[in-house]
């Protein structure tokens, strides 16, 4: 009998799933069913689409349904929206968002990979977006078209955030942002949030942090209300985070881990034998403490649903975990991080300190060199890196991915400090930042 | 009795030399020879001089002689050239180049840092240029700036070679580039040489491979001839390559290894224990091969100088070696290598493989995205990474340090499989090329 694997979810994780299956299973039957329109696309892009920097939202598409159904032989349902799993007939039941048609699909394997829901910090309604998905950048940018908006209210300064923000001042907003912590971005350290915090200073974005904002809605309007101060703004983006997706596993022996999300083995198998799962809806690993943490990453979903789709069709991967490293852009400025921040680390870590340094992305006489500030933090005890968070607008990028594998190696100062790193004018100084920054830290 | 550092040579490797003996010493002399005028300095960005990128040649100078007689309190004499070194009276001798006058100077650790010296691939005089220092690279400047040359012939296509060649073209010459290997760039792979000479050809370099050319002079003019043709230039600039400078060691214990540089211990440390050598004059361990190579750089000049300078002053440093990790940019394209090439690992290690790829240095959607191709190098045997190279426009230059990092981590593919590296539409597809690479490579 021919094999059936149903995928719940058609952005990264389960396209990715569902392609490994196929690559594997020249002729089993593979079932995606997506909620949206849309499947395999980046949603990192919409705040570029937002802004107008990539002016069509087709090309934040990696491949089309239709690529998907002629090219590998994939059953992509659109618009379709599974309303339950029954574990014990292996069975999903499905619902198509136009024509209501419902739709029992049986499987054999199941790949869990729903993705995660904007959390929402303001009940208001009307004028209020929250960009999760494609459609939903759609939806927000049509209504910039139509209503051409001059005032707007973020909630939220983490990566979406801060890059709406960028994208709403790109279209000549005023922005306030509101960020409830004391201060911007708090999933880097405070040196870092203080140089970014300038940064939206200096492109007139108007922050406002440790703030509990209230908003009251006034015909069109929407005030912003909070220390006594009203601020008139035709529409909120409400950019509080996200929660794992995970309705769907009420009434399976699928379980949530601390965290909330999907509970699963180094093989991305939940409970059920049956089920995988990949993507924004599970928690993962971290390499280094070996805790589960939820950190939804387009990175985390492509490489865990490569292995759910991998692991459900027979073969045997590991997901390892993460390192947490990440990357944005703030206007002119790239902030990225790996591993630990100070607080993480001392929590888990002995006798952790910390390093900051300055320095230069190209060398000091080449155009274009700018300054890159560097946070390492390091156990004292034995010399390991625990961590490194960057901050500049040039050469943060792929630098960052440095630590990240020197981290991941799990490398002490002293044998960092010997890492034979490219050098040319163009593209660093003779002692890259990377180098300054653990050879400073050696220096303590 | 105050102890007494000389250092030959006031380049990378002896001014970090000096510098770090001061840190440790406070009350020490440090004396610095050094036979031109000028001290510390990138000479790696003579090229950018040359082309006009960098205005003033001053910028190229770190610290000034008189920055490190006054704040650094080390003796520098400029223009002057030591002659010997005594090993049994522990004195060199030094002469000042431009009054004549003999220096004779004790000392208790010698730090030798005399560089490297360019090979020469033409007999020629008049109108020949080699550029190794700050000083060869103002007299070709002047040079330019005076006789405006149209037409120049370049002898090699290694860095130096390229890098002039751009250069030359960026100031409106026609350049004829000859390299005697049948590639350019031959100390990279095939790949990456055919990507690097297509760039070259499309900014209208003239490219002459696997050429035995040979030259005339005809009163102001030269004449290139190889293969019965004739070609009419201004002037030459020989870039062959340089080799170290080892002149001194003749009547010391110092030896030389089979490259023909000064031959250490992994401390620094000569044949001769009071003398320590350091820069582009030592050969250096390859880190994967155990073996002696000789590889002139920048970074590993300041790397060892600076382990040189703390060992001579009672420290224990070692210097591990390199990977030859190295960078460089020819025209639009940055081309980039760590580890060994396909022929080298080839020669060493069993059942040795390769896989290129080709992807985007950022989201496809996001602009400014640029091909990069991928040229990994590994062991089919056991997976481990022994080399990688890349060239493209755009996100080539620290990428390579990844692969560095991976390769000195000593990692398989699998392990490097796991990486977990940035992503942001602006900086990289959400699977980086690096991991792109590595996935393609497990596929075999």
């Amino acid at each position: 009998m021919e094999k059936i694997y149903v995928v719940i979810g058609g952005c990264a994780a389960g396209m990715s799933a569902a392609t490994q299956i196929r690559r594997r299973e020249p002729n089993a039957k593979i079932v995606v069913f997506e909620k949206t329109k849309f499947v395999s696309y980046g949603s990192c892009g919409i705040p570029f689409y937002i802004s107008g920097e990539i002016k069509d939202p087709n090309s934040l598409i990696v491949y089309t349904p239709e690529h998907f159904r002629k090219v590998r032989k994939i059953d992509v349902y659109t618009q379709t929206l599974v309303e339950k799993i029954n574990t014990s007939t292996k069975t999903v039941e499905a619902k198509n968002l136009e024509t209501g048609e419902k739709i029992l699909q049986e499987y054999h394997r199941l790949i869990l990979a729903t993705g995660g829901t904007p959390k929402r910090a303001v009940p208001l309604k009307k004028n209020v977006f929250r960009v999760r998905n494609l459609e939903d950048g759609i939806n927000l940018k049509n209504y910039l078209n139509e209503k051409i908006p001059k005032r707007v209210a973020v909630i939220g300064s983490g990566f979406l955030g801060l890059e709406m923000s960028e994208a709403f001042r790109k279209l000549g907003m005023q922005v306030f942002l509101f960020e409830k912590m004391s201060r911007v971005l708090p999933q880097f350290d405070e040196e870092i949030s203080k140089i970014v915090e300038k940064e939206l200073i200096s492109n007139n974005v108007s922050v406002f942090k440790g703030v509990a904002v209230e908003f009251a809605s006034e015909s069109e309007k929407i005030i912003a209300n909070f220390n006594n101060t009203h601020i008139e703004v035709d529409f909120v983006l409400d950019a509080v985070g996200v929660s794992p997706e995970v309705e769907l596993i009420n009434g399976t022996s699928i379980e949530t881990g601390k965290t909330g999300a999907v509970s699963v083995n180094d093989r991305l198998q939940t409970a059920d034998p049956s089920i995988f799962a990949a993507g924004d809806c599970i928690e993962v690993k971290h390499i280094l403490t070996g805790e589960k943490i939820y950190i939804p990453q387009g990175t985390t979903a492509n490489k865990t649903g490569r292995i759910a789709g991998i692991n459900a069709s027979g073969g045997s991967e590991i997901f390892e975990g993460v390192l947490g490293t990440s990357i944005t852009k703030v206007f002119s400025l790239h902030a990225a991080k790996t591993g630990l921040g100070e607080e993480e680390a001392k929590k888990i870590f002995p006798d952790v300190e910390v390093e900051t340094s300055t320095s230069l992305s190209k060398a000091h006489y080449y155009p274009g060199a700018e300054k890159i500030f560097t946070k390492l933090i390091f156990s004292k005890a034995n010399g390991q890196i625990l961590g490194a968070q960057m901050v500049g607008k040039d050469g943060v990028g792929k630098r960052i991915d440095i630590f990240a594998t020197i981290i991941y190696a799990k490398m002490q100062l002293k044998e960092a400090s010997r890492l034979d790193l490219s050098y040319n004018p163009s593209v660093a100084p003779v002692w890259d930042p990377v180098l300054r920054a653990i050879n400073k830290a050696l220096q303590q």
